[in-house]
């Protein structure tokens, strides 16, 4: 089983206007609203192209039950704590092509919800599942939350993937999570090492079992536990929404472990991976809600990713 | 007693952000959050002045609670009615002296809403006191409710005043509200007639007891039950956040009425209403929050009203 956690989950609104005038008001007719994070964008994603999944993180305030019954209507697990403080916003505002987001910062969480959370990693998950830890940390969050999940998660005999940042991922780093998955601007920001396969390869020295690293439209770069670093990328880019591409990569990289006892070091598994990890990234840019990918999409994508050892 | 009715409140949220670049991502720190729409800032105003006011409309949705609380907590008695709709939301982008807002349309509300609300029009209001119903109608409400709840007050002994535009306020004037006070592009989209004075003149000649016009810094006109029209306005505009003060001149009113029998047509009690009107508008202006106003700008500004019949 797959058990995505997202510390700071947000209630994404989204406004569809015809232009964004600063300064002036705008009456807005087209609202959408649903549960956001990256973690949880991880969760639609596995959902939507067949796999089980747990989502969890803290809820809190009026929009909670909205919030968990969204992610249940389409088919998610949820094992949602109960948090004092109320889940954050999101709001973006689309006007054609153009996307402007606020995103709130988050609440300060008590202590006592973070240690809930880490019960339900402890207790739900146990050998051959995999835990993907994913975004931004509310505000006040102890540094050492994700360290503490990834102890949590290995201590069950789970393998953890990583999509977090800065002193949150550098911390976690000793404890060996499976993979690390940041982007190449994060990944840049925590090793200090501008290029991808270099700082992909500080992230393992320092304790990951591999790296995948994503570089947008450029595709990915990933250091696996043996053999060279390999690239992997569509020959054009996708013209789409990019939104929850990067959490499409990390949902696939979870579906491929998922079951196994540990990360495989054989390159065609590793291939395969990547290739999976391409193809749902683009499948997800393709459509004009966050998570959501169409199976004909992957299928045909994947036979387009070009991978090798990178130049 | 005064009874402030909004049709179509929203739960009002200020994101403070440095800059607005649109097409970019913005991390909100400073996110307010209260409950708002027109009638609710006329009974922000009228309790901050420390009258006794009840407020009601429909409320619906996970945000409810919190929105009657929030009013319960400066002290404004509340009679809202239960909405199975949510309540909506209005989202107010703030850079330094600039305001970008986002004002979702409000859902259609079952007609059984609207009985519940003239229910609590006709039980809860009686001779000498006010009404006010402010601001736009959610989608599909029925274009006759302003005039349903201008004959309950009537029936009731309550005088109506109304800060409603276009066929609302066009169906309501045949039910002789006490005082009908749009800003004046409303008042010149309801009659067809650019000049205030001659508008306001229309719009008692279709019904209203007497029309007052707002118009913004330009302070407001005013057709009274009898003798000229009058013209009300500060020597010199002030700096500030305008939002509210058109609110805070229906307060002023209502206030003046509360009590009465009927609108009085004392020219010395209407040169009053307009000093107390204008006053009370430019002390909301001073205040960075809507709806809020300080007693001691109120008497300082009152004493630099202009008065006088319009040029």
């Amino acid at each position: 089983m797959i058990v995505t956690v997202t510390p700071n989950p947000a209630l994404d609104i989204t406004y569809r206007v015809e232009r964004l005038v600063p300064g002036t008001s705008h009456r807005v007719e087209d609202v959408t609203e649903r549960a956001g994070g990256k973690g949880v964008n991880v969760a639609r994603t596995l959902r939507c192209l067949g796999y089980a999944v747990l989502a969890t993180g803290p809820v809190g305030g009026p929009a909670a039950a909205a919030f968990v019954a969204d992610l249940a209507a389409v088919g998610i697990d949820t094992a949602f704590v109960p948090s004092p403080e109320p889940t954050r916003r999101s709001v973006a505002i689309v006007a054609g092509s153009q996307a402007t987001l606020f995103n709130e910062a988050g609440h300060e969480v008590p202590e006592s919800v973070w240690a809930d959370l880490e019960a339900v990693v402890s207790s739900r998950c146990g050998r051959g599942d995999v835990v993907v830890v994913s975004g931004s940390m509310p505000t006040g969050a102890p540094v050492d939350l994700v360290a503490r999940l990834t102890r949590a998660a290995g201590t069950a005999g789970a393998m953890m993937v990583l999509d977090v940042r800065g002193e949150p991922l550098a911390r976690s780093l000793p404890l060996r999570p499976a993979v690390v998955a940041p982007n190449a601007e994060e990944a840049h920001e925590t090793t200090g090492l501008a290029n991808p396969v270099s700082a992909g390869r500080a992230l393992v020295a320092a304790g990951a079992g591999c790296a995948v690293i994503s570089r947008g439209a450029a595709g990915l770069v990933a250091v696996p536990p043996a053999g060279p670093a390999l690239c992997a990328r569509l020959p054009k880019p996708l013209a789409g929404n990019p939104t929850g591409a990067g959490d499409a990569l990390k949902a696939a990289v979870a579906a491929r472990l998922d079951g196994l006892p540990t990360v495989p070091d054989d390159p065609v598994w590793w291939s395969d991976t990547l290739r999976a990890a391409v193809a749902w990234s683009g499948a997800v840019v393709l459509q004009p809600v966050a998570g959501v990918a169409d199976p004909t999409d992957v299928a045909r994508l994947a036979g387009e990713v070009v991978i090798g050892p990178c130049p």
